[in-house]
């Protein structure tokens, strides 16, 4: 955070149902390390609405929306980004004069990652998971030419709605299939969840998958990735995820994008 | 404020149409010096019910409320404490859980003062002013016991109308009134506006009267306060009233009293 607050200090905030640590830690370590007149604060609320017009009424400069918030807000703003536009999904309102711009700042950082890791386009892949994030993951590898790909959901209409709305098939399981690339975006694997020890797809499927690829940030190690690492796969991991997205947040309230090395620094910091 | 922010910070804040430092480096200081997880932000806004119902949405501890906002609040909250009701002007909102209670915490640091400096109930006094802080200071007065009063103002409308509510006489200038007691609750001798090197009282007035209390608080050593210390008078200051005001926001928020040595370090902190 910024050392000596004034009355020119610029409040960034979250909203969520179960306010965590991570945003608020990595905003203000990079804000304190660049020397920028900033605070960042996590808040929780019963009254979606009542805290959007609180933000266009303070003059609050940008908001990270997380679950159960991100599409009811999708109402609230003035303006959809790309990114949030066809997901139908937001996680980031940036404030200008009163005017809400909403962005999704999960897709733009699933896209940048597969652009990182070198994912080839030409992979199959299967995707596990139908809420909102696996809206956004599935959208940013529709955009990325990810075309040979299937939605493995137990929820059937979900599963199917989402896998319609970007062209891919749905199974209810992924059988025996064997895709180039498994993506999980469900909480398996997450800790404290009831399947917290569990591996989000079949061991036969990770001995054949060239890449893996898990939202689950809460570890990072999820058994999942633990298991394609050990076998020596690609991987991508939530913790990824999360950090970039946080930093494309941190880039769009202050319009200022800290160095590789700040933004390692900010993780590092945020996680601790 | 606090140094490691996370997601259990209360946040406190200040509304007003312009907003200043000394009330967030006062609340801030005090957070850090007592190891109290909160911070304090100074906000404008230009929709009033719109910031007050993020407040609430938001669960934001404590708002100290600043001109313009001081009547219009009223109606926005759900309880007015003893010290904003007799004035129907407020400066402090707490929210317990959602509940909005005001105070005047003006009210209650004049009525300190008057006790702290020892001045005598049965002093007469003139009190040049009408608006919303001259009601405050003028219901301290009618509340402390102190019968013997004049308003002085030049607006006969809104000085008649104090004056009356309370009891006290009206005059447009004070004339060859020599009171005992001369309280300023006017711009007059406040840094950078048009009256700042004027006295707010005849140098004569000020000769007779054993007491100057001037509730102009930049700079705190007005004309008057100069003029009234170098003639031994007993003085009390803007500063001393913006500085108990604020220490009891911060005991409203906190349920913590600070000591006399921390509120001292905290208000010459805030004044820096």
């Amino acid at each position: 955070m910024q050392m000596n607050p004034n009355k020119d200090t610029q409040l960034c905030m979250s909203l969520s149902g179960r306010p965590g640590n991570f945003g608020l830690r990595f905003h203000n370590h990079l804000y304190e390390q660049l020397g920028l007149n900033f605070y960042y604060k996590a808040f929780s609320s019963q009254d979606l609405p009542g805290a959007v017009r609180g933000i266009r009424a303070l003059g609050i400069r940008g908001c990270g929306v997380s679950m159960p918030f991100k599409e009811d807000c999708i109402a609230l703003v003035d303006e959809l980004d790309a990114s949030a536009q066809a997901i139908a999904s937001i996680n980031t309102i940036v404030n200008t004069n009163g005017h809400l711009k909403a962005y999704n700042t999960d897709y733009i950082a699933v896209a940048q990652l597969l652009a990182a890791h070198a994912v080839p386009r030409t992979c199959s892949f299967a995707l596990r998971g139908s809420g909102g994030m696996a809206k956004a993951v599935a959208s940013a590898l529709r955009d990325g030419g990810y075309d040979n790909g299937v939605i493995v959901a137990r929820n059937e209409v979900a599963g199917r709605a989402l896998a319609s709305s970007l062209g891919y098939r749905w199974q209810a399981e992924l059988g025996a299939l064997r895709p180039q690339m498994l993506v999980n975006v469900t909480p398996i694997g997450m800790s404290g969840g009831p399947e917290a020890q569990q591996l989000a797809f079949e061991a036969e499927a990770i001995a054949a998958a060239d890449t893996v690829f898990d939202v689950v940030a809460i570890p990072a190690e999820t058994p999942l990735i633990l298991q394609a690492r050990a076998q020596g796969k690609r991987v991508i991991t939530g913790l990824e995820v999360i950090a970039i997205q946080a930093l494309e947040q941190f880039v769009l309230y202050t319009g200022v994008r800290p160095s590789q090395e700040q933004f390692q620094k900010a993780v590092a910091y945020a996680r601790a």
